[in-house]
């Protein structure tokens, strides 16, 4: 798996010699270079091989979905403000925004040109869930900055969003894989299915891991999701379910709290007073279970995601895909 | 002409069902509501027929590149930092920068499923075509962004810009149109050449307009190149042929001349100092010539334009691709 993750990073940095523009190039590269997990170049390539094709053959595939990935990182930044990501200065504050703006729009264009290099006989379905793939997780993208300006998200709302921001690039890159290597419709839409499953737990466990991770592996600020305000599957459960004082402490979170006492450093890290926050709503997201209504659809998803895998052959590849979705729900980081 | 430029406006309204956050939607529908010429979707409609294509299977790749070159307009408004187009306001000074960003983004979506849509049997060719198309226009914008800083531009590195800001979409349009009538390799050829040295004289129009258009016709103000500095041809090549007190009054307008008297109000128009600076320059840029050089280089390219077209049989459609290559070169706004 290691070996596969390693090959996807290398992969991905050939850029389209069309790109002649030197600060461009520059852009792509730091970006493509910053390194990041290759779960969606992974799956690309193991889906492949769970349907009978060669792994080999899904290579430029793989580095497509890294590239479109990397494109969705690098707008959702200036989006978000973000100053960094995997520890590096974001593309938009080591420059600027006019330039993350169009490294990200050109990585679009060699993302479909690695794609059609390597479609062999398949551009027409390949680009039609590539596609498709691009139109969901742009449109999820929306949803989640709409959801942040209203005050009364449901949690259906919340799955509706991450189903498109999170499980989209999930779902295509498994089908992707499996189109690749020449599956059945039926396997097709299978790995789709693991993959979009995949996505939902993913995106539960990161929600998860913002309250309960052991800061010494988190790499982030424990409890950002909760000072941030951000509407969380835990925040939206909880919001349903609290009552009396908790409710009270809730929305008075929501409010922002006392602006007498900030939350957050200028640096970035927590005061005493976020620190607290945190805790008490961490306490408050215990009591009330939304934790374990996480951990529930976390294994419910996952569940979901492996039984649709148990409809392909039983393949090295296919128990590769179920570790790695074990890895991924069960990570602690 | 009218009637398919018409047509052209309607036919890109549709959106994929797929974008459902109703803010995307909204901003999406504004944008492609705007207007514009619709030239790249005439030119692929027209370019299918000049080889023996029925016009209506284009009418898909027609709203694809419509649509490619809305993505471009949206996210320029962003880098350029536009209040206004087609006298309106700009997405993100209607709504927010963030929102602007995702439009353009979903819209490449967009664009790739409607041209795959119509696709019959070419997708491989047109998929090629339309990425190497998003490519050269996204390294066209960063040379445009680098040009801007730099102090040395040349007159090549000017044309090499626009040969991919200007030139590839209008190339790729021809060529598009070209493959989905059926034409020869020969044809297609022809077709992406014409659409080439349409996009030089174009865009070299363009720059001759900002000083020589009636203000009556011209729709924006005249002399906003001069005041923005921006390294038009008539500006590179200025700087390449003046001496002596022609040097110095280039070198203050570029150095941004006295600041004390400004050149533009808060609305945007003139001062009285900005209409001397441009009267100045206007004048100094007829007197060294690079009016004229502007005049022939748009006669050559247009020339060797139809030339390109004279490779096609003589049909209805031919004749109407070299009357719009006329208008457009002859255009006074």
């Amino acid at each position: 798996m290691e070996e596969l993750r390693r090959e996807a990073g290398r992969n991905l940095r050939i850029l389209p010699a069309a790109i002649t523009a030197r600060s461009l190039r520059n852009g792509c590269t730091y970006l493509l270079d910053g390194g990041g997990k290759h779960i969606r170049s992974t799956i690309v390539v193991l889906s492949c091989q769970a349907v009978g094709g060669k792994g080999a053959d899904a290579a430029d595939a793989a580095a497509a979905v890294e590239i479109l990935h990397n494109f969705t990182l690098v707008h959702d930044d200036i989006m978000d403000n973000a100053d960094a990501r995997r520890g590096r200065r974001t593309v938009h504050t080591k420059w600027d925004v006019n330039l993350a703006l169009l490294v990200g729009d050109v990585l679009v264009g060699s993302a479909y040109e690695r794609l059609l290099k390597g479609a062999r006989g398949h551009h027409r379905e390949l680009a039609a869930v590539f596609t498709q793939g691009l139109i969901d997780v742009c449109d999820g993208q929306a949803l989640d900055l709409e959801n942040e300006r209203r005050k009364d998200v449901t949690v259906a709302q919340y799955f509706r969003m991450i189903e498109k921001k999170t499980g989209a690039l999930l779902g295509m890159s498994a089908e992707l894989g499996g189109i690749i290597g020449g599956g059945t419709p039926r396997q097709q839409r299978a790995l789709r299915v693991f993959g979009r499953c995949l996505g939902r737990a993913f995106q539960l466990q990161d929600d998860l891991l913002d309250v309960v991770a052991d800061p010494a592996d988190f790499g982030k600020t424990i409890g950002g999701d909760i000072i941030g305000r951000k509407k969380t599957f835990l925040l939206l459960t909880a919001v349903r379910k609290a009552a009396g004082g908790d409710r009270r402490l809730l929305e008075s979170v929501l409010r922002k709290g006392n602006s007498s006492r900030p939350w957050r450093k200028r640096t970035g890290a927590l005061t005493e007073a976020g620190r607290e926050t945190v805790a008490a709503v961490a306490a408050l997201y215990e009591r009330c279970g939304a934790l374990d209504d996480a951990r529930r659809l976390i294994r419910r998803n996952t569940d979901e995601a492996l039984r649709s895998l148990s409809r392909l052959p039983d393949t090295v590849a296919r128990s590769m895909l179920v570790q790695l979705a074990e890895d991924l729900t069960t990570r602690v980081s």
